[in-house]
């Protein structure tokens, strides 16, 4: 008989068998079990399903899906795969956000010591970005002697004591999720809602926050690019969150163009600091109050004021204290990159703010974000708008500036810059909704 | 920006960009260009696309199907990743012969040495069978003697001698299909139609036959259990030859039941041997010469008559010689399993003929077959059916006996039996039709 007929019905016990079964279940369109998914998962982190395997199984699970229920028994038996945290003893109510991640998106650095200051405590574990700039921990890391790695205690500690902490995750949460998402990096099979919302929500849920806002990103910036992707995946990630018992709720936010003038590590933290002291650029203060009353309202502190606790600059003082208890100097200079260039309008009409994806990949081509997780970033490296979106310009005009370390790699950034965006257009650019929508399960 | 966003248009070159690409490509319902192709199944044979990528690839290879032309550009990759072989110069047309595998299915064995007695070469470079009864080597190599490995040179020498050759394939050919397959066993990915046809047909065209005959199996111990199945597949296969300029004809034969009387290897030899001596079962025989019909035809010896050179002893003298080439005794007595049992009849009726699967999984629990490439076989172990189907029985008649060197295995081959076959049924057996159709390309 030829190799392998009959084996579904006729093949004895043999190392595999457990997940050829679940690998042709979910080929042929059959419902996972929760104990397939519990074996599956936990034995693929256990290095007993093989990588080959797994990418089968994920390349399945991307053009077959998964319903709810097996969308919540694969978070959880990722959760399972590791150690969970409880800082139900900090003194505060427990709260956290997480973002898709978009062009910009430096309000983690404002939002969490606004909310502490408010009476919550957020508990952000980060891992590092891959991608157009770098990830939240890349930011601070532009700060002279931040350091990103706490214990549980000292995370516990600072909970109690600061109300904000923004660390590394540590290598125990969700084991499973992070060897499955280096796999998924290069199959192909990143793009999966179920696989997305699993991963984000396992580790939300390991790191025990007692309340979880999503900022879901829609445009050119975002990996979502249209907001029906971007609403199946708030939807798939507020059901995991009811079906853990996590209040979740989730916003979906316009990525089409940057958030902010600055992006870059560095040069976010700077205009990080301009908002927590009552200034910076109106979109990042009005998306920071929205998510910090969301987190507010899960918190049980719905009467808590966030837009007058930013302009006070009791924001702010959370934030020093924030920074010094992780080693930062809060006061130290931000580094300047070595080279600044300019771009000028070469026409005259109307600075279009300038699209998402091209800012990015532009700061990318700097020396902002990475390409592989063992890259290095450049803290300086990054991208300045100088015209607001909207204004009239001539030709000649300074529209932005371009920040790197390394000044090979300009010509790289102005062809990110003329590849995508056209930056002065005839007409104004279209108002801008901030928030699109909100969904919360159920 | 999230991990993995924008990579397609805006990620640098980096190791694994190629295949993800591709991947993604396939994922998404696109052609794979022919260059694509031979870059991926290239790679994979030199190790530089990692079994994750191809395992993902082949998933979405199965779920979303590969077009003629891509299937065909598959093949050509598959036999450029190893050498060619070109027997063009032995004397004699050169004509083979491909089974999909079924139960009782020795026909390759009366089969070469006819189709060399009526006048071309057969070069049949084969596998070992991984299912429920050995593969051709397996049946051979119950002959005290013989041996499966053989040079390039020796193949050509024994191809102008005696006209036929059955040995081991060599490792240089078609590579790329050997290290694709181990991964497919084990993730799922078997069931794929292009899949299965590039597999098969690189193998038969980089062994460099003039034709090609294929008996492509339908029915409960077939991979095929249904004729639309198996006519996909057929039809996959014809024009892969036509598309590499190989005249190919695809047999559909019925394995609802087992071909002869005897499954296992030694068993089969034995009533190979009757064949060739004139006798054995009818449908072995029919088989036989509608083969060797479709298979003389291809090598332009379309007056050949192989019913009469069977009858005539002359296909026999050939097995002889063939044997005798490679090392064997033709006429060293059989092994002789060390325990026989016999399976009556528990009531009164007409015997079924029993079923194609569950002969065949018995056969299997017997030793007659192995789970593993690395397991042995039994050279004794197996089935033989002792009434003819449609025969009527008593209770106590004997239905057939089991054959093996290892009792401690025979309640798992009556459960086998059990469990799938009614063997002694109230109406007889519906009449069979031994070939369902024929396919060409084009």
């Amino acid at each position: 008989m030829s190799r392998g007929a009959g084996r579904a019905d006729a093949e004895p016990a043999r190392p595999s068998f457990g997940a050829v079964e679940i690998i042709t279940a979910k080929r042929d369109r059959h419902e996972l079990s929760r104990d397939q998914i519990d074996w599956v998962v936990g034995a693929h982190a256990r290095g007993e399903v093989a990588d080959e395997q797994m990418a089968a199984l994920a390349m399945a699970i991307l053009l077959n899906g998964m319903d709810a229920a097996e969308t919540a028994h694969w978070t959880q038996a990722m959760i399972d795969s590791g150690d969970t945290l409880d800082f139900g003893d900090v003194g505060r109510p427990l709260v956290d956000k997480h973002s898709t991640g978009g062009v910009g998106d430096k309000i983690t650095l404002p939002l969490a010591p606004l909310v502490a200051a408010c009476g919550a405590a957020v508990p952000q574990l980060s891992g590092r970005g891959l991608g157009h700039t770098g990830g939240t921990l890349d930011k601070l890391e532009a700060i002279p002697g931040w350091r990103a790695s706490l214990s549980t205690e000292e995370i516990r500690a600072q909970l109690a004591d600061v109300g904000a902490v923004v660390c590394a995750t540590t290598p125990t949460l969700a084991p499973a999720d992070k060897r499955l998402y280096a796999l998924r990096d290069v199959t192909g099979t990143v793009e999966s809602v179920p696989l997305i919302a699993s991963s984000i929500m396992s580790k939300k849920l390991a790191e025990g926050t007692g309340g979880l806002v999503l900022d879901v990103k829609v445009g050119s910036g975002a990996f979502m690019k249209t907001l029906d992707r971007a609403g199946e995946l708030a939807d798939a990630m507020t059901a995991i969150g009811a079906a853990h018992g996590l209040p979740t709720t989730a916003l979906l936010t316009d990525m089409s163009r940057p958030l902010g003038r600055c992006v870059g590590n560095g040069l976010e933290v700077g205009e990080s600091v301009e908002v927590l002291h009552g200034g910076g650029p109106a979109d990042v203060v009005a998306l920071t109050v929205a998510l910090a009353s969301e987190m507010l309202a899960l918190a049980g502190l719905p009467d808590a004021d966030p837009a007058a606790t930013l302009a006070s600059g009791a924001a702010y003082e959370v934030w020093e204290r924030m920074i010094a208890a992780q080693g930062g100097d809060p006061a130290a200079p931000l580094p300047v990159a070595r080279h600044v260039e300019t771009v000028t309008a070469d026409r005259s009409g109307v600075f279009s703010g300038a699209d998402a994806l091209a800012v990015g990949t532009a700061a990318w081509r700097l020396g902002a974000g990475r390409a592989r997780k063992e890259d290095p970033v450049q803290a300086a490296a990054g991208v300045r708008l100088l015209a607001e979106p909207g204004a009239e310009v001539r030709a000649g005009t300074p529209l932005l500036e371009l920040h790197t370390d390394t000044p090979e790699r300009l010509p790289e950034a102005h062809r990110a810059l003329a590849g995508h965006a056209l930056l002065v257009t005839a007409d104004p650019p279209a108002a801008r909704d901030l928030v699109l929508d909100v969904r919360r399960a159920g």
